[in-house]
């Protein structure tokens, strides 16, 4: 199980009846005005984002989706109180930051070829590639809608940081399909690459309510640094989840970021380590790459040659270089850096608290 | 040739060297700064971005590629100049526009399967679908934080109207991809289309430099409304291009939008218009579409089936039902609310000339 044992830092333990409750906030706030801008969209796009969200099944009927772990939205909302404002006033901000969220991953699931995603088929596999390109489109440009017609100067501002981490997701996401394709990625471009594909958008959720509610640029960027290594902290367990995570829970497949040859973290640091099994796992690398040269991306990036045992192989040498625990080790201490950087400001006793449980609630997370 | 003859109209005969030159001035304020906005992205994107505007060829070799007729910036200058300040203030404008409605080829030439624009192969032909996503999104973004960067109250209210024109250009395209696959199109919903798809991109370019040079929204809304018609206009005549326009000239394929199944404004124009020719064309279109009803969008809408006759049998059959005719007539009606339209608000007589100048070119070109 990739979860991450706290018992040798000081981190808190995890209040989970706290951040079960923040997190039901979030969605019971910000889900009826995502429902409704997504509702704007000209059909078939309504209907086919609502089946992105869970909303619907493939059949147009209503649906119990879960729509994720609704992380965002709860940081956006303790954003705003952050800032001595109300909760509410994070609400448009929760929800162009979950409509950008989605737009990427409508997608990257598109261009990785992923078939599945929280347990259902993937949007293109349902709908069409036409209607994935159309509708994440849609839902960025909605992003922007959402925040814009606020008509105020703190808008402008939200929106800004917004457009900012949006484009920095897209080069993360160019990255990581570069990244496929190299033999070699060193521990600080897989590190960078997940700065920009996970943590600039989890650093904007945390700033973006403050923004809304009046915050000044120290406060904002404050609390991005907060979310930016809360990010790279919650990338590096969904990268121990890509590998040795439950299907049942994760709702991908067995070995998902091997069978894509992702060069994540554990992959990268398993390399760089050096030693018997770390120059094995390189043998088998390259020699993946040589066979696959001939791949190309969107709708197929599988390494659907290989069996199950193959995989295992591969997943038992990353262990046995260090790479596992590398990474759960580099989970800590972003989580670390993230609980730290919250000093520099002020803000509410209880809020403060309510982020820290939220941050030992992404490194401990089993999905 | 799909020309439209003026002749019947008393518009002012188009001074074809004060167009050129407007065109040229665009492209020479705004090219530069485009290209340093299109720098900023990050490897491969940067290089497919320029792949695909034309400035270097699919080795990365330098080209002379003229990058489209370059409207949008001609009238995103005019625009600042319509509300009384300088050209240059709509610089940022005009980049942004051009950024958007490139973002939308991009995208759009992936889900439509087009494998040629302006004389050469597509992006998602030359670097894969997976770029063509990626740098149309980067493209998107890069538009807004063109626009949000210059952190004043007139770019907030200008980056509203764009998202909102962006907005139109994407259910716009979803409208167009659902009527591919529909047997019958009105008049009333293809022109609804077009005017999402064309004409509220065009209605931003000309109000969006008069934005940035603080006009007023009824000065914007009057400048928009110009725009969208003249959108509508350049539509029409886009449409009888799709059609009957020169391989040479247009840089499409012959019969292009007919082997797309496209319901462009001819087509339902003849659907509409009754008699043995309509009657015989909806029986064909109607065969078309069980024999295609398999088909998947996104790569491949290509009627590959059909023969060079084929093809020119249905187009003689839209000629005889009127279609052509009535499309040459709406493209001159759009012209002449365009130009009235203008009639509405103060602004310098040489920027309305130019404006009219503008609306003339858009209704004669060929390409």
């Amino acid at each position: 199980m990739p979860t991450v044992p706290s018992a040798d830092t000081t981190a808190p333990a995890v209040d989970v009846a706290d951040v079960t409750a923040l997190l039901e906030r979030g969605r019971a706030l910000a889900m009826p005005e995502l429902r409704a801008a997504v509702a704007r969209l000209a059909p078939p796009m309504d209907t086919v984002a609502a089946y992105h969200f869970g909303w619907i099944d493939a059949e147009g009927r209503p649906a119990a989706g879960d729509g994720g772990k609704a992380v965002r939205p709860a940081l956006a909302l303790l954003s705003a109180e952050a800032a001595g404002v109300a909760a509410e006033v994070g609400v448009p901000g929760a929800v162009a930051v979950e409509l950008v969220h989605n737009f990427s991953l409508l997608h990257d699931d598109l261009m990785d070829g992923d078939e599945q995603r929280r347990h259902r088929d993937t949007v293109w596999k349902v709908h069409g590639p036409a209607q994935a390109i159309l509708v994440g489109d849609a839902l960025f440009a909605l992003a922007n809608e959402v925040l814009l017609e606020l008509g105020t100067v703190e808008a402008g501002r939200a929106t800004r940081r917004l457009t900012t981490a949006s484009r920095k997701l897209i080069d993360g996401q160019a990255q990581d399909i570069s990244y496929e394709h190299r033999e070699r990625v060193s521990v600080e471009e897989c590190l960078e690459m997940e700065g920009n594909k996970t943590g600039a958008l989890l650093a904007c959720a945390v700033s973006i309510g403050a923004v809304l509610g009046g915050a000044d640029d120290r406060t904002a960027d404050v609390l991005e640094a907060y979310g930016y290594h809360l990010g790279l902290a919650f990338q590096a367990v969904d990268d121990l989840l890509g590998i040795w995570g439950d299907p049942e829970s994760t709702g991908k497949q067995t070995w998902s970021d091997l069978r894509q040859r992702k060069k994540s973290l554990p992959v990268v640091a398993a390399l760089a380590a050096g030693g018997p099994a770390s120059e094995r796992l390189a043998e088998l690398l390259a020699a993946d790459a040589v066979t696959e040269s001939d791949d190309q991306p969107a709708a197929g990036g599988d390494s659907d040659g290989f069996t199950e045992a193959e995989f295992a192989t591969r997943a038992a040498l990353i262990e046995e270089a260090g790479g596992r625990t590398w990474t759960e080790a580099e989970a800590r201490r972003q989580h670390a850096v993230a609980v730290r950087a919250l000093d520099a400001i002020d803000m509410p006793d209880r809020v403060r608290a309510q982020l820290v449980a939220l941050a030992d609630f992404v490194v401990v997370r089993t999905r």
